[in-house]
Formats: C-alpha cells, sequence, structure tokens
C-alpha cells in the first residue's frame, strides 16, 4: 500500500480556513465534529458504512512533507506552512465500525481535536466515506436478492482506477464472494477471480480453438464465455472439449432468465450437471432479484455496483457541532440555513432492540448515553485516541459484523422497492 | 505524480486470458483494439473526451516489477509471470485528442500490438476514460450554461479521494475555471480557488468575529459564506468588515435565484457594486441554466460535477476488431451476441463540416480514409508509437481544443433537454 502523503486530497478552503483561525487565535478551540447523512438516498432503505479501515490509514499518511508545502507556497502563508510542518493527528475519533449499517442522521464519525487539527480532515474523510459506503450500501442490496449464491465484483473498468480498489474492498464488506480487482487482492487480500472476454474468443481461428486452449491452460473447471458466436453450439462445444467437469458457463447477453434455463436443459442433458451458469451485463439488485426463480449460480455485477446502483455518492457531510467556548467548556454549535440545519452537540448512538433482537429504532442523542437494558446495541467505537489509532481490524470481521447488522433488521429492510428507512431515527 | 507500478489495477481475467493465449500460441497475434461508446448516456448531445493524458501515463507506468509479480504467484503460472517481467507496451496507439467531442461510435483508441500486449490494457484504459469522460462531458454542459461566468469545482468530498483529482482535471479541461482539489493543483496545475466553511464562522463567538478574522487573514478580495444565520446581516456586516471591496459573498442555501436578487440589491445599496456573489449548494447545468437571469457571478459545482449529472460512467467499451489471421494479414472481427454487436475492422474517423465550419456527421470508417476536402477534420492522433508516448499535450491546449470543438456543433448541442445526438455517426 502507498504510504504517499494524503494531505492534499482536501480542498483549498481547508488550508486558508487554518491559516485566517490561526490569525485569529481561534485554530486551537477544542472543537467536535461530526460526520452524518442528514438522510438516505431516496427510497433506500438503510445504508452501509465503508471505508472506516481506509480512513484510518489515510488519517497517519497525513503529514505535510517538504514536497506538499511547496505546493502550497501560494496558497497559505510562511507561519500556517510552518505550523502544517510537524502536523500530526492527536486528537480522538469515534466511529461506526465498517460493515454496520446506518440510518439518517446515525453519528458515523466523531472528530475531537482542536479546530486546526480537526478541520483539515473534513475533504478526505468524507471523500472515503461517501465513495466506499454508496458501493457497500449498493453491495448490500445485491447480495441480499442474491441470498445463497455468490456475487462476483468486476466493475473496475466502469469507474476511476482508484476508486476501483476501494469499491471492490466495499463489496467485499458488504458480502461480495470475490472481486475481479488484481489490486484489490494486493492491498486487502480480496479473493479474485475471473473468466474470460470476447476477444480471448475472437483471438483464436475458432471457438473451438479457444475453448482447447483456455481448459489446457486452467483446468477444467474454468468459466468459458458461451455466447460470443451461437449460445447453444457453444455449450455443447464446451462440454465436448472440458468434459462433464466443466467448472462454468458465462452468459453476457440476451435475456438471461430464458436463456439460463435454455442452458440449464442443455448442461443437464449433456451430463453436466454440476457446471455452473454465471451471468453477467448490466446486472442491478432488481434483476438479480428477478432472477431468483432462474437456474443461475452466480452473478456478475459492474456497472451498477461501481455507480451506487443509481446513486453514487452518499451525502455524508462533515460539521462542526460543539466547541470551546470563553470559558473552556464544549459549547453546542450549529448553523441556520433554511435547508441544511444540523443538530448540534457530541452525541452517542444505540440501536434499539427488542428482546428478540429485532432492530427497531437508532436512537441519538447528546450527554449521558441511558443505561443499556441488555437489548441496546451501542454503535460507536474507538477508532483512535490521542492520535493514535486504535480502531483498526481485519475485513473479514467487517464483512461478518455486516451480515450480523443486517440479519438484525426488520424484514422490510430487503425490500427492492423504494420506501422509507427500515426504522425510524429516534432524538433521545 | 505518483510512478507506482499501474500493472495490478487491472482485472483477474487479462492475465488468466493471457496465459491461456501464451499456452496456445496464439499470444503473439498483431491485434487491433478499439475503444468506443456504443451509444451516449441517454438523452445526451454529444460527449467529451478526457483522461488521454492520465492514460499516457499509466501505460507507461504498466510494468510487472518483483512486488507486482509475487502478487500473481496463484493468479498465473510461471512462465506468464516471467514473460510479464519484461512486459512494456512496444505497439502503436491513436486517439482522438484530450477535450475533443465524440459521437455514439467514435473511435476514441486505438491500440494495435501483439494481443498479449494490448489485452492487458484493457480495465485501466477503460477506467480511465470511462471515469474522465464521463465528468468533462458533464462539465461541459455545466460551462455551457453558464457562458461567460465562471465555474467553480469543488467536488471533491462527493467522490473517492484519487477520482477526485482526476474530476477536478477533467473538469477543467472542459472548460472550468478553477478547482478546491489542491492535488489537482500539484499534479496538473489546475487552478485552485477557495471560500470557507460554515464550522468557521461557527467555531467563532459571533460571525463579525468569524468575518473579521476571514478579512483580516485573507484580505478584502475574499469570498465570505453568509448564510450560516441571517443572510441580510451578514451580508451587511462582510461589507461592514471589509468595506465595498469585498471580493465575494456565497450562498450555499435556499432559493438561490430570489436571494442572489436580494442580495444583489443590498450590495448595491450599501455601495459594495463591486462585490461578486457566488451561488452553490447541489447546482447541476440545469439549475446553472435557470440561474442565467439572476445576478451571479460564479457557479460552485460538486456533487452532480462528479457524478456526470446522473451518469457516473461512461460505458465505453474495448473490443479486439481485427487480428493477425493464418497469413500474418489482419483479420477484421466481431462477435454476434445479441444485443452487444461491435463492427470488426481498424477504423479511421473524422467530422464532417460544412463550408461554413459546422459539425455534420461524424464518419467513422474502415480501410482508406476519404481525401480531405478542406471542411473534413480528421479525429485520430498519434499517441504512441512503437511503445513510445508520442501524444503528451498540455492540459491548456485540450481546454482550448474543447472549446473549439463545442463551438464547432450545431447551436442544438447546448439545449439541456434530452434529445439526440446533435449529429449523427455514419458508417463509411
Amino acid at each position: 500500500m502507498s504510504t504517499a502523503s494524503t494531505a492534499l486530497l482536501t480542498d483549498h478552503y481547508e488550508l486558508t480556513m487554518l491559516q485566517a483561525a490561526l490569525g485569529s487565535g481561534t485554530a486551537h478551540r477544542r472543537s467536535v465534529f461530526e460526520l452524518f447523512p442528514r438522510r438516505l438516498p431516496e427510497g433506500r432503505r438503510y445504508g452501509v458504512v465503508a471505508g472506516v479501515g481506509r480512513a484510518l490509514d489515510a488519517i497517519e499518511a497525513f503529514r505535510f512533507d517538504a514536497e506538499v508545502l511547496e505546493v502550497l507556497t501560494d496558497v497559505v502563508d510562511a507561519p500556517t506552512r510552518e505550523w502544517l510542518a510537524s502536523y500530526r493527528f492527536s486528537g480522538d475519533v469515534w466511529g461506526y465500525p465498517e460493515g454496520e449499517v446506518y440510518l439518517p442522521h446515525s453519528p458515523l464519525l466523531v472528530v475531537e481535536a482542536s479546530f486546526a487539527e480537526a478541520v483539515l480532515l473534513e475533504t478526505l474523510l468524507l471523500s472515503i466515506y461517501n465513495h466506499d459506503s454508496a458501493i457497500a450500501s449498493a453491495a448490500s442490496r445485491m447480495t441480499a436478492a442474491a441470498g445463497e449464491r455468490p456475487c462476483i465484483e468486476m466493475g473496475s473498468r466502469r469507474t476511476h482506477e482508484e476508486a476501483a480498489v476501494a469499491a471492490a474492498r466495499a463489496a467485499y464488506v458488504a458480502g461480495f464472494a470475490t472481486s475481479s480487482n488484481l489490486a484489490a487482492r494486493q492491498r486487502y487480500g480480496v479473493p479474485t477471480a475471473g473468466t474470460s472476454a470476447h476477444s480471448f474468443t475472437l483471438l483464436h481461428d475458432t471457438e473451438a480453438d479457444a475453448f482447447r486452449a483456455q481448459v489446457s491452460s486452467l483446468g477444467r473447471g474454468t468459466t468459458l464465455l458461451v455466447d460470443t458466436y451461437d449460445i447453444r453450439e457453444a455449450v455443447r462445444l464446451g462440454v465436448e472439449v472440458a468434459g462433464p467437469e466443466l467448472g462454468a458457463v458465462r452468459l453476457d447477453s440476451g435475456d438471461l432468465a430464458v436463456l439460463a434455463h435454455e442452458v440449464r436443459a442443455e448442461l443437464d442433458a449433456l451430463g453436466a450437471t454440476g457446471t455452473r451458469i454465471v451471468v453477467t451485463s448490466d446486472l442491478d439488485e432488481h434483476a438479480i432479484a428477478a432472477l431468483a426463480a432462474a437456474p443461475v449460480d452466480g452473478y456478475g455485477v459492474g456497472t451498477q455496483l461501481v455507480t451506487g446502483s443509481g446513486h453514487p455518492t452518499c451525502g455524508f457531510v462533515y460539521k462542526l457541532v460543539a466547541r470551546e467556548g470563553a470559558d473552556g467548556s464544549l459549547v453546542p454549535v450549529a448553523k441556520k440555513s433554511v435547508d441544511k440545519t444540523s443538530i448540534g452537540g457530541r452525541k452517542w448512538a444505540l440501536r434499539r432492540r427488542t428482546p428478540e433482537g429485532v432492530a427497531e429504532a437508532e436512537v441519538v442523542g447528546i450527554g449521558a448515553p441511558p443505561e443499556d437494558d441488555g437489548d441496546d446495541r451501542a454503535l460507536l467505537v474507538p477508532l483512535v485516541r490521542d492520535g493514535e489509532v486504535v480502531g483498526r481490524e481485519s475485513l473479514e470481521k467487517a464483512r461478518k459484523r455486516h451480515l450480523l447488522s443486517r440479519a438484525e433488521l426488520p424484514v422490510a429492510a430487503q425490500q427492492m422497492s423504494k420506501g422509507d428507512p427500515v426504522i425510524p431515527t429516534l432524538f433521545a
């Protein structure tokens, strides 16, 4: 993983605000920022937190070395650059752990530090959370619709090459089985897999040559792409070349439900009863759900996953909710803009559950949280303490958490149709 | 700019196809791949090519060093890894230059090399082109709607942190005046600018303290954010603090058209006739167009820019269109999948224009291009020759090209409503 500085992955104004605050003497006021969604994307029942691990890496790499400071020569004055030279985040961060479900106004991150230290992280934290959580939120609907059948992430080509790596990671958190992205394998240990492309078939003089080349090199367990010419003929040929041990065939065009039935019948007639059928081609959660009754063994998802299935960003914001007053105590603050109200004060959050363990409400409050009655679940965990990352964990842990957190939601969470958040957010 | 290897920013199957082709002896067949759009996003009149310069950097950095090969241990066999160790793209690439307009089936990139060399670039080239061109295509509509008024890119927080840098670059190609993104300043020389956030006002005990701090540090030419509490009062205060030399005020909420008129009247009454009004808050090209009659001096655009204004990816594909046959000559190839037909053969492309210089058609053909009659414009330029990048150019040049290319389109191109491509694509 790159350890290059992340300090310039930010907005110009974070730096000029710092300069002005250093000038007015307010830069070192203790401050609490909160990263939260004002709402869910239209019609969505719940969201999924992702990017936590990446954000922790990014905070650690947020340093102003000589090369970075050089860029800021005409952005901020010399005293500000001097202050930045020794920048190191020394505050505290609490947050929802990765893979957790969220609702409107869930306080996903609470950052407490001096204004100077905390404001500089705004853009970068939002970039990571807004992107990764958008992907995970879409991915969770897809894996829920797919049930026991595996989903394969293959959207790298449809998004920025680095966003692709983060998307593969976020999809894995939300239950995808594998990804096509090799950098995600390298950086995060996401398992990768692949089939083959039409170009591979077209490269060879005949489809038979192509299939023989693939099976000979990659084994009988490989997945053959069967829709370059005639699907029926390709399936017959595939089983002829690989035998009934052929791993899978991939359908990438046409009416997938109809074709899956036809191909299944043909495979079974050829004795290839164990050969799986993988479908791809602009799938989203609705298409996956519609294929539930078709004999499909796996879904390859690309464009709609990496673009958040209609919602490519979460709309999270990062707002100052409290800061040190003249007497040294923390004062809740909030702006009054007509359509963008925020709620002042440092928050706690818990998921209220029935005695049977079904989520009933997201409860968000200021001050001391209520006594845990045994059914509620506290949602904020320490991520950074005195500048040291304490919340790092494995992707496998986040992946398991997501399954548990999603399973706890009322069944309406799994409806693909548009609706309200599946549980209300209550302000205590 | 990072010179880290880009070789793992790709799909697993590119590598396994390579292994199978090395095994069957077809890997070294001369091949032509084409990167093209099957269609424009629904309702769009034209698209804009961006990412060319980034793609050239990425091709140069596509190397399989020891660290990369280590990751591939369980992906491909030892002979394949050995072949990869000396990988260096040695072929030719032609393409539409950056900033150029495109239409359905425009052959945006033509890559000629061995199958092995060319297939490996598929995912990475598509990632870059699909992302950057989606942003530039949206940006071009926004700058067209804004006319002479500057557009400011400020969407970094709404997209992946590296996608944000590429988005700032693509927006600049398509006419944006500035960006908030400091990494875009560092890597590409994109001019950056910034105002301030609500948190800065809330940090101070009073709005007056905040404005004094900002003006004192950043000068009277700064832009004050005036909607934290009461806009009317904030505008009065801003002019009181900075004098009539106040650079600008920013409105980030509410009914921007109504507010702009009110604020303009107030500023004028206060003698601040030169103070500009900058508006932000979920603007897209339609909102920008709707504000044409309002006294607005600049548009800050975030979410809708970096998400491609409803179309976050272009849907470009990278298809094998010709390859060496048994006799050594290039054979056009094309798959026959029902809904994803491609057209075989290596293409040329030109923009047919009237004697008055108005674009009439995108003409795409195979074989020898027609004699230039003086009005047509050839669209493919050499980008890489024998593995050496020859098509690198400044962003300023791309930016100028975009303005000229867009100006050449029929006026219907500027309609914000949904419609057909503004000129037809003809196959010669």
